[in-house]
């Protein structure tokens, strides 16, 4: 039943286990949750039938059942491993962002190539250098790399990644990096995001839109 | 005709862009467009004919051509300009992001209401304090603005943006915050993209989908 979620569920179904989490309710109805996501609440019906979950009419979904069967789906039953490469600016605002404990994904190292920085704390962490990448974690199947490396170094950093056991990366340095077909690399673009608002932008300014 | 292109295809634009800015050939297959962007080259040719743009057979786009019709849906036929609210690391990281500055916008501003961070120097911008931001950009409701904030400080910034007269916002603060509806508020939640990565390996953990 879960094996075809469309991706872009799985990205709404995040954002309402951020709102489940911070509720007390013993339910929840599909309203609140789309207004609190800015979604509607047909598209979150749908959502969540793909995860088997069905409300009651005029009383919604229970807020415990529902928070666990979304963790599950999300692939949170446990904790989730991370581990950040790159200890610079975006690095440290990563391993300091508080999204990422809270919502079911623990920091297990950061790493870096400096000697500089190797030794050094960040967020609780003693930076390691990146030969200690491959003693890291138990399971690095099962867990996710962070790159927050400049672009130049990427390709390099990934194929470390995948040495290591890596399959699932997520790249936040500004260029594609090549891996065998059975590693999963997620781009983050930030570019993109600013190409989006920019083209919405362009369209306001066109007065034959208005 | 460039009146309704889907958000998909806007940030596939996005990678186009970047393929055709580091590129000398005169012409470009939607191939090789493909290849290099991850997609491939019937989407490519969907995407592209959006903006009128037409292949000739055996030859492809011309490079020069796609690249202005690209940057024009873009909103890039100027450069935009972005400030940066909040000058700590994610801040500081994103002033430094050699992506924007190449794929046409431009820091206009750094800013802070720290009086430890403001008048101290970040890629080049002296980070100014909160009730500067009026006076930076000429006209604020072409320009964007970037929260690199913590969540608490969130909801006020985001007033102060619209305030300022910002009418597209990205917001990396880890929380939703409540602006007008003609405000554009692009949220960017780190820990989704971590979400999408860990729904799939939870896939991958279980036999039956194997």
């Amino acid at each position: 039943m879960e094996s075809r979620i469309p991706t872009a569920t799985v990205a709404r179904l995040s954002k309402y286990l951020s709102i489940l989490d911070g509720r007390q309710d013993p339910s929840v109805s599909s309203n609140e949750l789309a207004q609190r996501s800015g979604s509607n609440s047909a598209q979150v019906r749908k959502d969540l039938s793909y995860l088997g979950a069905a409300g009651t009419r005029g009383v919604g979904y229970e807020t415990e059942m529902l928070r666990s069967i979304i963790r599950r789906t999300l692939g949170l039953a446990t904790e989730r491993p991370v581990v950040i490469v790159g200890a610079g600016n975006l690095g440290t605002a990563l391993a300091r962002y508080p999204g990422f404990a809270r919502r079911g994904f623990c920091i297990s190292g950061l790493f870096d190539d400096s000697p500089a920085v190797v030794g050094t704390t960040v967020a609780g962490h003693v930076v390691q250098p990146m030969d200690a990448l491959t003693t890291v974690v138990d399971q690095p199947d099962l867990a996710i790399g962070i790159m927050a490396v400049p672009a130049e170094a990427a390709q390099s950093v990934a194929e470390l990644l995948v040495e290591a056991g890596f399959r699932s990366i997520l790249n936040f340095a500004p260029t594609t990096v090549r891996v065998s077909d059975e590693v999963r690399v997620r781009p983050v673009d930030l570019a993109t995001e600013l190409h989006i608002l920019s083209h919405h932008l362009a369209r306001q300014d066109r007065p034959e839109t208005r």
